[in-house]
């Protein structure tokens, strides 16, 4: 099923598994599949910045996209194909979406600087991948040094009818969500659907502001699942009281290059993938960070049972 | 009494406070140090980013540093001196020292990039001021875009015997306060004075790795010193605890450019700065922001009665 | 005289002049006064990028802006009055009109991105030095890293009556002028003084392509002024064959921090300065550079005798 | 023959020829092959920044790679292997040389900020392409933004014995060349090839401060190829006089993005190339661009026949 506009609730931004050797690891990539589907994930996004997406060769990402895209049965399956150049990125959209992608997610290059060279750019590379695939566009100025302004975001999303989504992670970026909700009541911008990003650490407020929901990879999506849904049931205590249970755990995770770290080291203690490593170029966690972690584990626990790792997993650490 | 390595505790940045016209704030001047103090600061570090220094003319900037040094008695007063000349930061930086400051920090310019470049910066840094000058190197990529790795950092303070404290700042640093450490112990580093920031998002693992205490911009020291003495005191859950509290609230607050907002709101809120007015360019605070710091105030309140602010200041807002 | 927007001609950006001790040399702000007014510019530009102008102090920078303008006679100075805040860049553009300077010139600083950001620097810029100074807008990307679309530069011209001129110095640039002289046909902009840059690299095209002269501070404005008036004359070979002689030396000034080096050395040998010494951070030119200049002089000379140094300034190397 | 540091002379740097809708050119790969050799090459650089590598999908590089490769009899073929990740790098790399290359040439990526960040890079480069391949360091900050000093090239060359070449291309550069050459002296750097880029502007210099040649676009290598010759000969004015005619055409080559555009539309009207095209995005010459460059061309033949381009080939533009 095609991605569309009305697309909420929980995305997660899934790591790309590799065993020992920096192979990529296909039966990881089938736990992880089963594992977003069972907590009741809406969709899963691959091959984002934090799925190494990078390091991988064009064939491997093919391969990798159509794994977890094959493995998923209630799940919608976002592939990024963001690429140095249009000529990739068609090749992995459409062989992805022939696979049974849902959509793709399309970053910018750091390169672009003027609302003009932006405009152009997501023009083009609709143009490249083809107006009948949709899209999210990302916004992520921290990561890829691009800055789009709400009007930007506007015009972008004007221009292509197959941009059906924003990935929001601007920081700060509230105030972002609520003008584009005003562009929409001024009937300036078309329905969009707006998940959000930033590791989870505004997720609490995004809802309020109007998100429709989370694409973030928290090692607890479950965390999100719930914030999402008790925000979206009005019970803002409630939401804010779990997520604050979580948010020292999402803190520690929201990182820069040690986020990629520590949410391989949980899902590796949560027993779905079954070795932390990264590819060159990335760090491994020291074991100053590894007990931060199991230390802040402890903490959420107490409040969030699920955060109670079983004692044999944290042996693969 | 001038700044030395042994310098430790909290020191809060505080923000320069102007009236609604954008003319300096005396009273509000006098009133922050005086609270800074009762809090029990161990020091307060004026015209740094979060005091809008670039936005002074060089004869306001003395002004104000010499009003807080003047107005402060058991509070030691750093002085923020970066400029785009060496010129206007020896000045700044000898009529403070003589108007009775501890030290100066000093910030690199975004230009600069490689390891020699750094070190070559502090080293004429250093003797366009004079070498009688106790100052502090600021370390924050985030915003200066600039990055040091340990070994920058060990040699500009190896080259520079009056270089007695790194504010700390990057993001992630963990790792960067226990390198550190760790070259002291292999007797390749002298002693320094290791304060941190990042607006204590991280100050309860960065008291653990070996900081000496806190210097950052959140609306309530009375949260840094604690959770420093806590820390120091090895109440390891106890200063969890606490941190846990403020954590929502701080995450707010370090959202970048909106945090200089928050925090003047807040401080007008308890009654310390007149108006929460930045000069131009600077945002004020929306409506939207101002309920949602207040809904995060009342759930700090719960554990902490300090952030249970007085009605009749909710009337400067 | 005010500055409009039929300033035409050259406008020499002058370096300050200093003594080796790093002291402000006024006899030699005198002579390069003298010196351009004697050859011919049409005007003269004091504290921009080359002039070193954040080494000085605020009193240094409205000294030396004095000491220009009261010694310039017929010759119109521009002061560039860029600064980290609007405080500083009022109080020296007001006290340089004051003085006598005919207008001043605004560069944006390095962290302006998106187009919204640049429009509204510029208008506060506007503001805050009152809309009774004529000024320039400078758009240098290379060393200013901030990118102006013609649509911007538009906006900003449109946006402010007392903008009167741009200091054209995008590379590559030659089509922005174009369609800056397009929008003037097309009526959606007004007249505007186009002057160019780039040390002078692109002059012979950029006076073709609609430009009205030249603002740069190669060391012989002589030939600027010449390639300006042969070009207006429609003399194209006779502008270019002229041109092409100055093209190596040119090229060598035009290496982005070397220039400053080379252009003092040259003035200096000239015998207008009497130092070419620069404030720190700043390089002294080395051995093997001195001689390649004196060799491109010798080669220049050949076909221009006005670079036909005198043998006795060679000793002030 | 594989790549030593013995490497000398002319190494043209060429584009990727497309067809108009932008299909790789088989034939024109082929003439520009020849082209080379006939004209006295060293050596040819593909899939270089000029030549639209990122444009391409791997298994378009891999193609055009070999057939460039099995063309080329008396020309060594250096292919650049950049790219996002080490794993698509390598096997570029190998697929390369197995079809004959001589070498790989490898650029920093954009984020590579301190000097520990860059020569980790490139020790993980060497590891993933294999020891076995010689490589070549591109240092070109103005389009990479990576700054590299002296020391540490030199400490990238001698942790890694398959380094056999710098591409320079700093701007400034010559004194980098002084200083590797004088490392070389003193015996902390052992010996290095050194091909100049920057479109060869201060090739003229560069020889003269001790580089082994050329490696650039311009689309007259003839020119370089002379220039290199004259200045090894020790015939200083011969080599300036012919440059010097030649600088007018090449600095106007020279101006970022458009250079690319110049050069495809000078080879296509000297017949070696069929298409001026462009991939995505990429600018297409203006009208007046293209009679600024025939008038250079007629300038540059009254000294130099060869760039008396044919008529018949005028059309062709």
């Amino acid at each position: 099923m095609k991605l569309t506009h009305t697309a909420a609730g929980t995305f997660a931004i899934s790591p790309t598994p590799f065993h020992d050797d920096g192979r990529i690891d296909d039966k990881s990539i089938d736990r992880l599949t089963d594992f977003y589907t069972e907590v009741g994930c809406d969709g899963v996004t691959v091959l984002g910045i934090l799925g190494e997406a990078p390091k991988l060769e064009a064939s491997e990402a093919e391969a990798v996209a159509t794994r977890f895209v094959k493995r998923a049965k209630n799940l919608q399956v976002i592939v990024g194909v963001s690429a140095p150049g249009f000529a990739a990125m068609r090749t992995l959209a459409r062989k992805s979406m022939d696979a049974g992608a849902a959509g793709v997610m399309i970053a910018p290059p750091p390169s672009l600087r003027t609302d003009d060279q932006i405009t152009t750019y997501f023009k083009q590379a609709e143009e490249a991948i083809g107006d009948d695939i949709p899209w999210v566009l990302q916004d992520y100025p921290l990561t890829l040094s691009v800055i789009f302004t709400p009007a930007v975001i506007r015009k972008i999303v004007m221009d292509s009818k197959s941009c059906v989504m924003l990935k929001h992670e601007d920081w700060p970026g509230l105030e972002k969500i609520s003008t584009l909700r005003g562009f929409q009541k001024d009937g300036s911008l078309r329905p969009l659907s707006i998940l959000t990003g930033n590791g989870g650490m505004f997720l609490d407020f995004e809802m309020e502001r109007g998100a429709d929901g989370a694409m973030t990879g928290y090692a607890f999506p479950e965390l999100l699942i719930d914030v999402v849904n008790l925000s979206k049931k009005g019970d803002r205590d409630g939401a804010h009281n779990l997520f604050d249970a979580h948010l020292p755990l999402m803190r520690y995770e929201q990182q820069p290059g040690v986020g990629l770290t520590v949410r391989k080291y949980v899902l590796q203690k949560r027993g779905i993938i079954s070795s932390s490593t990264q590819r060159k170029p990335g760090a491994a966690i020291t074991a100053a960070a590894r007990a931060e972690v199991d230390y802040l584990l402890s903490r959420v626990a107490r409040v969030d049972k699920r955060a109670n790792l079983q004692p044999q997993s944290s042996a693969a650490g």
